[in-house]
């Protein structure tokens, strides 16, 4: 674990409010980490909508490939996270450490093995015991509840080289009652699109049918986690999961009609704050970037552009040393694969127009114009490639001495 | 430039023999390097054949562009290479400049236009005044040499972040008579396949076809500068570019005999070596690193897994940390989009079986096995992806603080 908080973090873990339905607990398996909790309980009442989103890595991990079959079923019951130990690339041992912490699960709730979700974090490669997580199940059953302090347990439970706790929440009218959505997220390196070493969990008392829940975190996991970047590396192990208790009493939404778009917002929102806290915690991050990209060809184009430029090591590096490199934008830009029009490019540091028409711009000075802001703590790029419509937003960090120190100690 | 030289640098740059038909000298611009050589003159015989193949980014360099127009008349009298500014992202401007060192060494040697070749590495989106380099073509082309002070004379002017002069030479029997191809190259960071921030210039007295010329160097390109990479970052300027002047008198090479062949094995030697030597020159590099990828579905899938696994900053700082961390190797292999059986997966490093059948070798034990290996300079890595047949071997390096400090302060 980092001694220190990233200088990005938030000032504090967000208020979360009870979600009616859901109860969380976590406990101390001694597996990797001595002195913390870092399993997961959370269970929710019969009926519960279960909605997940997962890496698209050919070396899927075990509890990855056993949600996305379980997932077929559209309930839950309960999820089981822990941290240290991923359980990836461990083979048929793999399989059946997830076997038995499921049978552990379903036995505690009496419940069907497909509501039984599962998640991993941590070191790939080693076989997981999964006694000691099967063990703590019943007593973390027995005193789980959804306080705020509960929230946060959760939240720290599943970190692994993450800083902080990250949490969201956001609300929504829907058939005239509100309803909750809150979530927490880990995740700090090994980000990149199609998931990360992430995971990521919202919970809502909102009634949804499971085909419109899978649809709508569909969407806005592409427009949160998949337009994030740390490192471009994907894990074996990401996934989102959604888990809608149905509590709030409303008419099931069913399709997107103002109710649906409604609640989408809310879920939106709150995977936008986890995906962005996510970087923020960016190994050895000390800046937050913000790259707009406009003009591609379509939107998918312009995600591309930008996750190329937002990978770019000599991008990353440059702002790191509060550099305004714009030429290493210009040769990210180019290798994307995306159409590109060099002669009408456009490209704005913290809203000073730095390049149009394929070259500098004649009034641009670097010192008077933008040197300063390069030193701060969160950097906006806006890049128009002068091809189209598309238009995309990524969030990334910049590449620092603290990501190589990281990663060349930490075995995980 | 770097103060220090790479610790992966080889003892000495090679005996460089004469190339009959080409002279070389090197002169100082003061455009942005003071006190050293940053400007290279390269004169050839007429009739000189020309091949080359250039960088594929959207954002290609002024000098590219004229090279790519000027390669369709398949011969060339004089090269100009300039370093410390790329004339890259310079707009209208950039083109002007090319024009005005084309003419200059036109005027020079009194020949076509489209004979004339020009390259340019540094700075990007820096207007770059073309007079200091015109200005030195008449006294440079009037003290041109190939003696071995020559080639490294030449291999020198044309570094940036370089520590070392890169210079490589292969010798073949054609038609019964002995060929060299002889060559330097530059490069360090920015380092990708299809091409990088890499100049590559190879000058053979072999008298060839143009066609052939322009197969046999697109080949060997393929199967060294696009099998390697520092930092995954393709540059706007990258070329490699062959000279045949035919000087040797052999019948001309026209397709792929045995002559064919022996002289495509000696420019395929040149080319490799000369790669490898941009990869142990990659910036902050502490170890060179061999990937070999077979099972692929074919080679390019192989070269695609191989680049993918080269290119992870999780993999690459976990060589720096001298970690035998296979897990994040299983992990980038997994995202690479090709196809991977993970229950066949077999992992060698250092040829020792490390992992098989989707989980760790039971016999496997680091310390013991691999831990004193990871702390040498050569680390080899072999994966079996269990698909088919492809193979293909990359090259890269380690990612380090070095890497961290050269590009959070260069401004190039």
């Amino acid at each position: 674990m980092s001694a220190k908080t990233s200088p990005l973090a938030p000032a504090s873990f967000p208020d979360m409010p009870p979600i009616a339905g859901v109860r969380l607990a976590t406990g101390m398996t001694g597996l990797r980490y001595k002195g913390r909790d870092d399993l997961l309980w959370a269970e929710f009442v019969p009926g519960t909508v279960v909605a997940g989103c997962f890496t698209t890595t050919a070396t899927r991990a075990a509890p990855v490939r056993w949600c996305e079959t379980a997932l077929a079923g559209g309930r839950a019951r309960a999820l089981v996270v822990n941290a240290g130990n991923a359980n990836a690339f461990t083979g048929p041992t793999g399989a059946r450490s997830v076997a038995a912490e499921v049978d552990a699960a379903a036995a505690v709730l009496d419940c069907a093995r497909e509501e039984v979700f599962v998640a991993s974090t941590g070191v790939i490669g080693v076989p997981m015991d999964p006694r000691p997580i099967a063990d703590l199940l019943p007593q973390l059953s027995g005193r789980a509840g959804c306080d705020n302090a509960a929230w946060q347990a959760a939240a720290r439970s599943i970190m692994t080289t993450d800083t902080f706790p990250k949490g969201s929440v956001a609300t929504a009218t829907v058939d005239g009652r509100t309803v909750t959505v809150a979530g927490f997220a880990k995740g700090s390196g090994m980000i990149a699109p199609n998931m990360a070493t992430m995971l990521g969990f919202v919970f809502t008392d909102a009634a949804i049918g499971a085909t419109l829940a899978q649809r709508l975190l569909a969407r806005a996991v592409d427009r949160s986690f998949n337009a994030i970047t740390v490192d471009g590396d994907t894990s074996t192990n990401d996934c989102v999961m959604m888990f809608a208790t149905g509590a709030a009493g409303n008419r099931v939404l069913a399709e997107e009609d103002a109710d649906g778009a409604a609640f989408a917002a809310a879920l939106e929102a709150v995977l936008s704050d986890l995906a962005r806290q996510v970087v923020r915690d960016g190994e050895g991050a000390t800046k937050f970037v913000t790259l707009t990209i406009t003009g591609a060809e379509n939107d998918a184009a312009a995600r591309r552009i930008g996750l190329t430029v937002a990978n770019s090591p000599l991008v990353k590096t440059a702002i790191a040393g509060s550099d305004a490199n714009w030429g290493r934008i210009v040769a990210a830009l180019g290798r994307s694969g995306e159409r590109v029009a060099e002669d009408r490019l456009r490209i704005h540091i913290g809203g000073v127009l730095v390049a149009e028409n394929g070259a500098v711009h004649p009034d641009y000075d670097e010192k008077v114009h933008v040197a300063d802001y390069m030193k701060g703590e969160e950097i906006e790029i806006a890049v128009d490639v002068g091809i189209g419509e598309g238009v995309a937003t990524v969030w990334t960090c910049d590449l620092t001495h603290g990501y190589i120190e990281i990663n060349a100690d930490y075995r995980s």
